[in-house]
């Protein structure tokens, strides 16, 4: 019987769930410099990993939010660096508009040359997306190699993306990739340190994807 | 010029910026109490996050890693309770040994049940998985529901894990399931607290695999 009563609040609905988290983070946020187009994408990435200080040292371009959901009603393609990033995103809401999620670092092309040019997955993947995706929001949580190389097929023109959310977590090389895209002049989305991940870079690809499905409606 | 300059850490290869990640958290991580078994899981939770405060709030049940180690090489089935999980798990090893990682959320069967119970898809697939699977890993990162259910049918005899990785995060419901599968007499692995994660329940299984390789190579 203790264990019914204890198992009682089990019965909520993802959604009250959801609706209760998101006002538990905006009461325990405090003070912050967001803009309120913004602070939906942050709320998504903390209320994804309960970590507001990952939340706290997210930066945009001031172009960004409007650029993602302009790219997203649009129909424009998404290119994810890892697996992970693909499964997460929510896909109903991009494919009313046209828009699906690609990863090409598993690819025989890409793990062929490689292999061949003795780099990593990663950098061929970028370079795959460059030539098979015009536009598009890039979302890298992964691999700072990735973002890296990203980062330089802009410079060299070789892609130009609607809109990169690079938020790669790690130890070595993230942070500093990360410090390069605030550097370019274009929408992008990243944070500062060495937090983030896959799950931030998920959080804030939907938390924009909701945003356009909401203007979509009027 | 100054540009390739700025590039050229970036030819390092993966194998080496996890070595030179691992080092670093070793060096960094200060104090703990995680026995020698356990520290490779933690070690590669913290790698995954850039987050020594998620690490050190991990909680091993004293069999855990060793149940973990045998269910693989038994070629136990992996439960994830969402697709994020199961994408970010390495199979090649697992497949070594006659395991795979199963998701059924999606299913239609746990979506017409869920629907039909007006319960969560999360809860009609755990108990999807204890129909399914004999012993297993349940690798559960999102939802808190899945892991309260998942505690509620091993109380009942219904599912009989042979370990149990539950780091659901959230504001809602995450801390409490979390509390409630620590008090289970049987191998888990968990977290205190809100934070976690897919990304968490990832490298843990994915440290645990990897011992199970060298393991299995002598």
């Amino acid at each position: 019987m203790e264990f019914n009563t204890e198992f009682k609040p089990l019965t909520v609905q993802p959604q009250e769930i959801e609706g209760k988290s998101m006002e538990m983070i905006d009461e325990e946020i405090g003070e912050h410099s967001f803009i309120e187009e913004q602070w939906p994408v942050v709320q998504r990435v903390i209320h994804s990993s309960a970590d507001f200080e990952l939340g706290k040292s997210m930066v945009f371009h001031p172009d960004a939010v409007q650029a993602g959901i302009k790219a997203i009603l649009n129909g424009e393609q998404i290119v994810a660096d890892v697996q992970m990033v693909q499964a997460g995103i929510s896909k109903p809401r991009l494919k009313k508009f046209g828009s699906d999620v690609h990863v090409f670092i598993s690819d025989p092309d890409v793990v062929d040359e490689a292999k061949s040019l003795n780099t990593t997955r990663a950098i061929i993947s970028m370079r795959k997306g460059a030539r098979e995706v015009n536009g598009g929001i890039y979302c890298i949580g992964n691999a700072p190699t990735a973002l890296l190389e990203l980062i330089r097929l802009v410079k060299a023109g070789e892609a130009k993306p609607s809109l990169i959310i690079g938020m790669p977590v790690g130890f070595v090389s993230a942070t500093e990739s990360k410090e390069e895209l605030a550097k370019l002049d274009l929408p992008f989305i990243t944070n500062i340190g060495r937090k983030g991940g896959s799950t931030a870079v998920v959080a804030a690809l939907n938390a924009i994807s909701i945003i356009a499905d909401r203007v979509s409606k009027g």
